[in-house]
């Protein structure tokens, strides 16, 4: 019989009896979603229909359940696996899941990462420390100004050049014009690091838009233009976009993950995913290399708590596929740099937003600043203070 | 000038002061995400970044907030007006998207639904009271029994043969295999109600699943096989599946939103969207005919003004493209019919759902008993007691 894959939820309930009715009606709805009493004996129910393995409670008011599935419920493909996850129990109140545990059948079809945390080390000749990651915008500008923007920050040793999230095909910069242009002048940055010695590069990530359906073409005209490698919104073109891109052998470049329309999936304590199931787990899942999400103390108000979660749920090695980069973002300035480090330590791609224009065309000190506080200043650097 | 378009946002602040610079935050936050002294004067500051038009205050500790932005900020596709309208600050806490007002420019770039209520009303011959549909489940059934109920549900005047949104490329029922055969029997009782001189025939939708980006593959499919329109859940493909399905002529058919995995973007007060905007605004942008949602009273908890909201919204004569029908399922029992009808009136596609299989092979009196219902109790029928 195949190894089923399980399904963690924290259930908000008064007690014990109501909790284990809600798990088994959980098991209904995410399966066969019909009462207890139709369901066809044999297979379906069976097989198909969820099985409550366990209820313990949680603390006061929350009790845990776990709920297996079969990989029969799923099929071939994410978002189906999505939808056995959390799809029509998604709009039930007091209902959040807080872990998942992938089976054989799963790993096999959904291969996660390409590259990972190591991957993308080996892509970037950034050996050791944390990554650079310097966020170009702001959307109206020129695609010419973009590029002067990414050709500075590449040539003073950023590790990643990522588009603005909100770069799009708007008129003042189109995607296929704008990734042309940009690729150009990393490479530019590229060739003056490598002729004056540095063996690390600036990797230069598009920001796929367009349609939804058109995803891959854009993936690709980013591929053919030498981006080397492509964020993805999946609450705006589904988790499924990246799970495809990833497992692409003709694209086969890494992927970003950005948190964009994804807010109400961890914002509420009894709705939705934890944070390191959605930035971590899913995100693994899915297939992205480095995943973006609010830093603690930026506009967005995520705890450390929240934050180490999604950390630990990127990096832990026995989580689903290869260990993935956590990249905080938000509000991000070098006085806060210090304790960032401390707190995410080396593997990580520290994101530089819209404070950085305020260097104008110094923003290469910025970014030299900040390598040097990394190299530094970072726990078990043998420069470390 | 180019006409703006707006949104309106529910804010949570603790006075007047904190949410004007709330509003001001986020109209810098869906556009250039940078600073406020960094935004380039000219053409980005004056048309790009978003202007706050208006804070009011709503009651304690509530404000409205009225926030424009530029059709250039969108460019030419859904997703990035999505972006736009809720992207980033989706991961804001105290923050609702309440309201959505289209300008010229996206109407024409979005077309909305293809068909609406009257289209619907015009391929099925129902011209006039409720519409019954049936929704065809268990998942782990065999596509012959699934068609076998089809058959019978279509027979005794189902409008519409909705699958579940659960039955995708699973083992025992893959799609291409199921759809064909599903068709081929809905089609088989369509025939034979037109012999018997029914005017009306039921409308079979197919689910749309398999891979995110192979989903017009998919549509397209569906329609080879005489399938007469498609179930699509953007919460797993996105809302611009959609709306490129809608847009597209060489696919044509009516398309049905299902709310699977939208649960966290209404169920908390101070995140996401209002039931109205999500349900009925969103869907009608997107271009969907038929919006699904939980029924008040089922296993979701939704109140009353919720799905009125909703139902409101999508019917609406000054709303986004063609008013569409509302179609509110769970936990629809018989007995809940005169209520319903009260509530939701003739333009209304009403989902019946689980319970329907505790009639087993008589599940064509169910229907009966149910469009007998529709025709004679329906407010403002004259048959009505």
């Amino acid at each position: 019989m195949t190894e089923r894959f399980s399904v963690l939820y924290l259930i908000f309930a008064a007690n014990r009896a109501e909790a284990e009715a809600r798990a088994e009606g959980i098991a209904r709805e995410q399966t066969v979603e019909v009462p207890r009493d139709v369901v066809p004996a044999g297979y379906i129910e069976d097989v198909i229909l969820g099985q409550v393995a366990a209820v313990t409670e949680d603390g006061e008011g929350t009790f845990r359940a776990e709920i297996t599935y079969s990989p029969d419920s799923v099929g071939t493909d994410l978002p189906q696996l999505i939808n056995v996850i959390f799809g029509n129990s998604s709009i039930q109140k007091g209902l959040k899941v807080i872990d998942f545990k992938a089976s054989p059948a799963l790993r096999t079809l959904f291969p996660g990462a390409r590259f990972g945390i190591d991957g993308i080390r080996r892509l970037s000749g950034r050996e050791t420390g944390g990554f650079v990651c310097p966020v170009i915008k702001p959307q109206g500008s020129t695609a010419e100004r973009l590029a002067e923007i990414s050709y500075m920050a590449a040539r003073a040793g950023a590790d990643i050049i990522k588009e603005d999230h909100g770069l799009s095909n708007q008129p003042a910069a189109p995607f296929r014009e704008r990734v042309s242009i940009m690729a150009r002048e990393v490479a530019r940055a590229n060739a003056e690091r490598a002729e004056a010695g540095d063996t690390a590069c600036a990797l230069y990530f598009a920001n796929l838009c367009g349609p939804g359906l058109a995803i891959r073409d854009y993936a690709m005209h980013a591929k053919e233009a030498e981006a080397h490698g492509v964020l993805v919104m999946p609450g705006l073109f589904g988790f499924d976009a990246i799970n495809q891109l990833a497992a692409d052998d003709d694209f086969g470049l890494p992927i970003m993950a950005h948190p964009s329309h994804l807010g109400p999936y961890v914002l509420s304590p009894d709705t939705g995913y934890s944070h390191g199931v959605m930035f971590g787990a899913l995100m693994r899942l899915a297939g992205a290399d480095i995943s973006v999400f609010p830093n603690v103390g930026g506009r967005f108000g995520f705890t450390e708590a929240e934050c180490l979660d999604i950390t630990d749920q990127c990096r832990a090695a026995d989580g689903y596929g290869r260990p993935i980069l956590p990249s905080p973002g938000g509000g991000m300035t070098m006085e806060r740099m210090p304790d960032m480090m401390r707190m995410y330590g080396p593997d990580c791609v520290y994101l530089l937003g819209g404070g950085l224009l305020r260097y104008g065309d110094r923003i290469g000190e910025a970014i030299g600043d900040m390598r040097r506080a990394l190299d530094t200043d970072m726990p078990g650097s043998a420069a470390r203070a």
